[in-house]
């Protein structure tokens, strides 16, 4: 089968050399060889230490969905928009079986893609987009087929693990560990999308429509770990936790809840153990339990491991529905907002340590009926400040964010309070 | 698609009742419909708390290798030799797929099954034979396709699992944990091939194969763990480790280890905190690096959630080579003893209180070249006897078990010494 790939960065590259000296292997395991034809980058004079024949690249990235002898297209150039979203539509509608690593793209027009990959025959294959190495869409598509699955979650992005993990090993706050993390190349330049949750919010939203036979679902709940500083690590360790970054969807009485968050996890669990680039997926499902899969999110390795099981699958004619199901048999998800949800939190406030403030607190949650499990006030050096955190029972989560608001606006508060949730339920 | 169950025990009712039940979701996932039409049983009139019409039960287990309307034959009997044998035989020469759940058999008569299957151009899947519920073969099959892999171990056996961490949890000896087991549905009446490590090596021997794309290999070392008790339990905890029973299949210069055996694990490491009836298989490859999938490794449940991705991926008309690779190409490792690999170890001596004792042990380290790490001496209550545990630095298995023999024959001792392995390096 004749190949195209379209973007040639670090991935980009890794996989074409790849696919060059693994040729061999990959025919004998699929039965038919896999022939890199084209390629088509934007920048063609990059560095790129591959050596690439001038008749291989393409005038145009385009006519990669024209010309006959393309059968499959690998759109490798990122962001849900632009080139790449007229790539692959323009692939699928002519009849080219499509990979791609884009979750971004996946995550807003996936609905869309799948429904013209079935109209006409040809795979749509994203184990890359999601959790680089971890080959979870196959083993939701594939190995857990006879589950019906009730919950997802875990650990979907390496560089906010890395940030979280290494602030709590080295003793550094957020942005010595950002910018070491920058060194490493486990964050990018601009980390945003890695940092407020939103990179996540694209894999969990792919991840919840494979496992619930959905649409995609929009309506999911987003925060990032811009605000946890090295004194939330520590409170949370003394306190018996990790702070992780989550991604959750569940469906409880038959609607969905997602949301990104950065939670309080247990140091014994399991979760808590996943540390630095490391990504973790974990289903709970009928009949099997809880299964979990889990290693590198990232990087030209891992992420070419998953191109090319997709690569393989169509090889073998493998032709599935991009979401497991045809797109006349997926549902549309009733929803539930996070407002609803109910779980125990720590909140942190820092204030000015002076009589009444701490009864005055305490007042407003029993007022909201959140009841405190455990209160830890520590005074600053100075003796003029005070940081009070406490752990509430289990409360629904409009209270604790009312809770949360009543007392920010109150004149003894110094710094924005803070709301952690604590673990999974 | 026509199936036929044979062997109806806990797992194949089980299945039996799913397959009735997931019908429709099945078909819409595979384009294709699962329909049980015959099943066959020793003991047909066994309470199973399903109804089967008379005419769906065969008169002749072998009448499903025969029967043209079969198509698919799940081979639920168990055991390398006698009825599964022929079954399965019988069944890929007359061109049906076959599912199996049977470890032994394809432990045993893997390589000619697989050749029978490839010849006839039918399936041979046994998702179910390896670790239940953990997707691990589809995995190395089709998820993790890209990788050369050098490395596969875990924990593979759910009641030698059980019994370990519950001695460790629970402050139990060996017996009294396995007596749990047994009434928790744990452990089979005959634990055997359980605790004699037998059930991990036939599982391993499948996976080397798969991951090392060559013949099944028959020379693997093999301990189980009756000998662990809850001393060692307790000494290994104090030294900052658990035991586990581990496999472990690698490529070391181009020659296969294969070994099973209790190991000492760092607590900190994340095969010590897997506890309980759970298995988890962990992959290292390139490019990869190193994949880890964990669940419930044995029961109805998890079992036939293996089954049905067998026969789902049969529905979908996905013929794979029964070990991702035809048998022309498959390769003969050469092999390496045990013997040759070294690893530190615990070593522990059970010895009349005298003096001498401590020299003479030491000097029969010091000739033999095993250096020691370190060395405690507990004396027994009545101090006339004591337990020296000894942990070595790294040194071949030859010369470590040279020492424990030397060891052995002196009139000294008063029980068998021990020795477990340290780490998988």
């Amino acid at each position: 089968m004749n190949i195209a790939i379209i973007g040639l960065g670090n991935i980009g590259s890794y996989l074409y050399k790849y696919l060059l000296s693994n040729k061999k292997i990959l025919e004998k395991k699929n039965n038919c060889l896999p022939n890199v034809i084209y390629v088509s980058a934007k920048n063609k004079k990059r560095k790129r230490n591959i050596k690439i024949s001038k008749n291989k690249w393409l005038a145009n990235y385009l006519d990669a969905t024209k010309l006959k002898k393309i059968d499959i297209i690998i759109e490798l150039i990122g962001g849900a928009e632009g080139p790449a979203k007229k790539l692959v539509f323009n692939a699928l509608k002519n009849k080219k079986h499509v990979v791609t690593a884009n979750k971004a793209l996946i995550a807003k027009y996936g609905d869309k893609l799948s429904k013209i990959a079935e109209e006409n025959n040809v795979n749509l294959e994203f184990e890359a987009a999601v959790c680089g190495g971890v080959p979870v869409i196959r083993a939701l598509k594939e190995g857990l087929i006879a589950n019906k699955i009730n919950r997802v979650y875990g650990i979907f992005n390496g560089t906010s693990n890395y940030i979280l993990s290494s602030m709590d090993k080295e003793n550094k706050n957020f942005k010595e560990v950002l910018i070491k993390a920058k060194k490493l190349g486990y964050a990018e330049k601009n980390p945003k999308s890695d940092l407020n949750g939103e990179d996540v919010a694209s894999k969990l939203k792919i991840l919840s429509s494979l496992c619930f036979n959905s649409f995609i679902n929009n309506n999911i709940f987003v925060e990032g770990i811009n605000f946890i500083d090295k004194f939330d690590i520590d409170n949370a360790n003394n306190l018996g936790f990790k702070i992780k970054l989550l991604g959750v969807s569940e469906i409880i009485d038959n609607k969905i809840y997602q949301r990104v968050h950065p939670t309080l996890i247990k140091k014994t669990s399991y979760i808590a153990s996943i540390d630095g680039v490391l990504n973790a997926v974990i289903v709970d499902g009928k009949p099997i339990g809880q299964n979990v899969i889990q290693g590198e999110g990232a990087g030209p390795e891992a992420t070419t491991s998953a191109l090319v099981s997709d690569i393989s699958s169509i090889l073998r004619g493998n032709i599935k529905f991009p979401f497991s199901i045809s797109n006349n048999e997926r549902k549309k998800l009733l929803y539930k907002e996070i407002s609803d949800r109910s779980y125990s939190a720590y909140l942190r406030f820092d204030v000015v340590d002076k009589p009444g403030v701490l009864s005055n607190i305490t007042n407003i949650f029993s007022k909201n009926k959140v009841s405190i499990k455990r209160l830890i006030q520590n005074p600053s050096k100075s003796k003029k400040f005070a940081s009070i955190i406490i752990i509430t029972h289990t409360s629904k989560d409009r209270f604790l964010n009312k809770v949360l608001n009543q007392i920010e606006k109150k004149t003894y508060i110094i710094k924005r309070p803070k709301l952690i949730r604590i673990g999974i339920n």
